[in-house]
């Protein structure tokens, strides 16, 4: 199955998982004053906890491909089923609570035109990258799902 | 198995999801000026579609009680399974924004001490009845997911 671990298919998710919440982390940690929105200081942590899970696996992927190692067995599957589910419904609410108040800034309350000083398009490319990353990290979830059940 | 199409824990869990579902939506939709924020037009979308959809599955269900039929089929849960899933991701979509905006307003923009008409306790309640609905919503979405794969 395309994206099972320890496969090119899931170096190359875990990797791009990785990629995703590490620019969202980047992006929204260099912007000025997101630390006084909740919601986006919510992100960051959610988006360094998918980073460092994803980049962990990742680097597990490229040991058992180099090593040629089984990485299929029940136990390590469902361990990396309940971590992915974990961190993909925290990235998910923590992507919509962001996409909510990037909306609000933008159309509602008209943050964006009123304070020009506040960087909303960064804030809406991490919210972006945010997305993103979960799109992949829920793959890898439903992936790892299919695979505890086929066993 | 608890909670299954056409059981008492059935119509429990669906009256539950189309009570809390209701409910968000009567709150939301008689507060004042909600209408001007997108996060909660969503929320009320999203929670008037999980209403309808509970509601249905509840006669449903009450109607399989009273004639005795059973609603266990493949087919049948199939259809429930994908209809669970897709109303269960919107509403924690919906609540999730909702959630990030009304934080937002108590606690970082202090909208609500600024401007004292603004219904922020009624936002909020309303949040936290989207947030019980998507609860139970999940729970169905679960138990559709196990039928399916055990039968």
């Amino acid at each position: 199955m395309a994206g099972r671990p320890g496969s090119w298919g899931g170096l190359v998710l875990r990797a791009g998982q990785a990629v995703c919440a590490g620019l969202c982390v980047g992006i929204m940690g260099s912007s000025l004053g997101f630390a006084s929105y909740t919601a986006f200081c919510y992100l960051l942590a959610s988006m360094a906890l998918q980073s460092l899970w994803s980049l962990g696996l990742a680097c597990l992927d490229g040991y058992a491909l180099k090593a040629k190692k089984d990485l299929t067995s029940p136990i390590l599957v469902s361990l990396f089923l309940v971590g992915d589910w974990v961190t993909a419904i925290l990235s998910f609410a923590a992507s919509c609570s962001a996409g909510g108040v990037v909306i609000l800034f933008r159309r509602d309350v008209l943050f964006c035109r009123r304070y020009p000083q506040l960087p909303c398009g960064r804030y809406e490319l991490a919210t972006a990258f945010a997305f993103l990353a979960w799109a992949q990290s829920a793959t890898s979830a439903i992936i790892m799902f299919w695979l505890l059940a086929s066993s």
